[in-house]
C-alpha cells in the first residue's frame, strides 16, 4: 500500500478522485492490473453518478479511503480480453456495476448472489484479491475478472443505459426475488429519483398498476404523463392517504430520506409486502401491530447479484427501458454533485468520460 | 343492549366474568342463542387461559366492553347441531378458538383467512351479527357458526389440546405460510412462553433445528430437555449472541415485552426471515442496514385462518403435539391471572370448566 496509484500497475489510467472529506473531485493518475486470463478491459464510455458516490466522497459511511475515485454505473466497449475469455470479444458493449469480486465460494455465490457474499469487492473503495485499491468509473479505463461484466445488447444506447448497472438492478432485483411481478397487481413506489423513475419503467413492463408516493405534488405530472405512472399520491395530504388505505399489493420505498413506514403500511393489503431499498441513517419506527394485523412483510434488498443484473439488462432490452437522463461534462462533476444533493435532477446523471478525458488508447 | 346478558337469549349458560378494570373474574348467569340451523352448541369441557385474555380483562388495549367473559382456547364436547350442519354430530370432540365470525365475502374470508377479515368476529367481546356481545369459553357452553368450530380428532387429550386453539396456530400458521418448514434448516424461537413451547413441538415434527433464544437462562435445561430444542441461547449472553450471528434461516418472535429486533436480525443468514407474532407496546426500532445488506425480511402474522386451525390441529394430531399444561379449577382463575402475569406458568394454564362449573345439561 506504500506505492502510488500510479505506479502499483502497469496501464495507467486517467479518472477523477476525491482526496478528502470535501468531496471534491479533480484529475487523478492513477493504474490498473495488466489484462490477466480471466480479464476483460473496457474503454469506460460512460458513466452514471449515483447518490452512493456522493456518499463515499464525502465519507458519509465513514470508510473512505482517500483518494478515491467512484463509479459504478459503467459502459463502453471492450478492448481486450485475456485467453480464458471466451464470452466477450474486443468491441463488445458492455457494462460493470457496483462489484468487481466476491469469493465465490459462499452460498450466495453458489446462488449468484453475489452482492450478499460477505467477501464482495465492490467497484471503488474495496481491497481487491491483491490487496491494492478498486477505483470505480469517473476514469477512461477498467479491467476486471469477466464474471463481473454485464453485456449490453446493440439496441441499448450506452449512456442511458449505464444508470442501469446500480440503480436499474437495486429495483429491478427486489421485484423479481420478493414476486413484485404479478400483472394487474398495484405497486406503490416511494420516491421519484434516480430509482423510482427507473422502477416505474419495469413495473410497467411487468404489467402492473403503478402509483408513485412522493412528498412533492409537482412531480405528479412528469410520473404520469411522461414516465407512466398510473396514479400519483402525495404523502402529505392526509385525505389521499387515507383514501388509499389498503390498495396496494406490494410498496417499494426507494426513499433514502427519513421517513415513516407506518402510513406506508397502512397503504398495504392483507399480505401486502414493502420493499425497502434506500437507507435512511436513523432507524425507523415499527409498531408490531400494523405487521400483524395484516400479517405484512418488510423486505430489504441491495442491489443485485451478477445474474439478476445480466437478466435485468437483457429484460430492459426487451422492453426497451433505459433511464433518463442528463449528459455532463467530467468538469462538470462538482457541480452536478451539488445540484445532486439538493434533488435537482431529472433523473440521473451521467458523465460523458470518453468526451472528457483524452483517452490513451 | 338494553337487556341484561341473562335474558337476551334462550339458552342459559354459566361462566365467569371481569365487571370492570381490575379484571377480577367472578361469576356470571348470561345466556346465548338457541342453536339454528347452522349451528353447533358445545359442552366446553377445558379452556386455555391465554396471555390476551389477561390484557382484555384489565382493558389493557382499551376496547373491552364489561362484562366480559374471556377465553378463546375451547374444547369440549357437541351436545347439539342444527339442521344444516353434516360436518359434526353430537358426541364429537370440537374445540373453539378466537373468532366465531367474519364477512365470508371478502379476498381473504375467499382464501379462509377470516383472521384477516375486516369484520371478523372474535370469540368474545366483539359484536355479533345479531348485534348482541359475544362471550368466551369460561363458561359451561358456546352456540356458534358450524364454520368456526374445529374438529379434535380422538387421540388428542381435550385438556392438553385447549391452548392449541389459540397458542398453536398462532405459531403454526407463520410457519406454513412464511415457509419455516424445511427440514434440516435452523428455526431460532425467541421466547419460551406458551407460544414458544408449542412453536418447538412444532417446529421439531417439520425437522428443523431448534434454537430457543430467551432471556433466562433457568429454562435450557428444560428446553433442550425436556421440550426438545436442540440448542440454547441466552439473548443478554453477548458473547453467545457473537457467536451465533448469521446462523439461522428463520426467527419465530413470541415476545411481547419490549425488546430489540436489531441483535435478533444479526443472527440470520443472508434471506433471513423474522416472524413477529408478540405484540409490545412500544414500537420497534428497525435501522434499514441490516434488512438490505443480508436481503432480510420481517413479517408478522396474527392467529391463523379456519382451515389453517384445522390443518394444526390435524397436524396435532399425526405428530402427538398437545401444550404442556397446568389444569386449574375456574375458582383458581384470578389467582392464575396473577401468576400469568408474572411468567410462572409451565406453560399454559387450562381450567377444568366442566369439573368447575355446575352443568346445565
Amino acid at each position: 500500500m506504500s506505492i502510488s496509484p500510479e505506479n502499483e500497475h502497469p496501464q495507467k489510467v486517467v479518472g477523477w478522485a476525491a482526496r478528502d472529506a470535501s468531496g471534491v473531485l479533480s484529475p487523478l493518475n492513477f493504474s490498473r492490473r495488466a489484462n490477466g486470463e480471466e480479464d476483460v478491459t473496457i474503454k469506460i464510455v460512460y458513466c452514471g453518478i449515483c447518490h452512493s458516490d456522493l456518499h463515499a466522497i464525502k465519507n458519509e459511511w465513514g470508510n473512505t479511503i482517500y483518494p478515491i475515485v467512484p463509479g459504478h454505473e459503467i459502459a463502453g466497449i471492450i478492448t481486450e480480453v485475456g485467453s480464458n475469455v471466451k464470452e466477450f470479444k474486443v468491441g463488445d458493449k458492455a457494462g460493470v456495476g457496483c462489484m468487481v469480486g466476491a469469493c465465490h465460494n459462499c452460498e450466495a455465490c453458489e446462488q449468484s448472489l453475489e452482492n450478499l457474499c460477505p467477501k464482495v469487492i465492490f467497484t471503488y473503495n474495496s481491497i481487491y484479491y491483491d490487496g491494492t485499491k478498486t477505483y470505480g468509473g469517473y476514469s477512461d479505463k477498467i479491467v476486471l475478472d469477466k464474471r463481473y461484466v454485464v453485456r449490453i445488447p446493440e439496441n441499448l444506447p450506452l449512456d442511458a443505459t449505464a444508470p442501469l448497472l446500480c440503480a436499474g438492478v437495486t429495483v429491478y432485483s427486489p421485484m423479481k426475488h420478493y414476486g413484485l411481478t404479478e400483472p394487474g397487481k398495484h405497486l406503490g413506489i416511494v420516491g421519484l429519483g434516480g430509482l423510482g423513475h427507473v422502477a416505474i419503467k419495469f413495473a410497467k413492463a411487468f404489467g402492473l398498476k403503478v402509483t408513485v408516493i412522493s412528498t412533492s405534488p409537482k412531480k405528479e405530472k412528469e410520473a404520469t404523463e411522461i414516465l407512466g405512472a398510473d396514479k400519483f399520491l402525495v404523502s402529505r395530504n392526509p385525505e389521499q392517504m387515507q383514501a388509499a388505505m389498503c390498495t396496494m399489493d406490494y410498496i417499494l420505498d426507494t426513499v433514502s430520506a427519513e421517513h415513516a413506514l407506518v402510513p406506508l403500511l397502512s397503504l398495504l393489503k392483507s399480505n401486502g409486502k414493502l420493499i425497502v431499498v434506500g437507507l435512511p441513517e436513523k432507524p425507523f419506527l415499527l409498531p408490531a401491530f400494523p405487521l400483524i394485523a395484516g400479517r405484512k412483510v418488510i423486505g430489504g434488498s441491495i442491489i443485485g447479484g451478477m445474474k439478476e443484473t445480466q437478466d435485468m439488462i437483457n429484460f430492459a432490452s426487451k422492453h426497451n427501458i433505459t433511464a433518463d437522463i442528463e449528459l455532463v461534462k467530467m468538469d462538470y462533476v462538482n457541480t452536478a454533485m451539488e445540484r445532486l444533493a439538493k434533488g435537482d435532477v431529472r433523473y440521473r446523471f451521467v458523465i460523458d468520460v470518453a468526451n472528457s478525458l483524452s483517452a490513451k488508447y
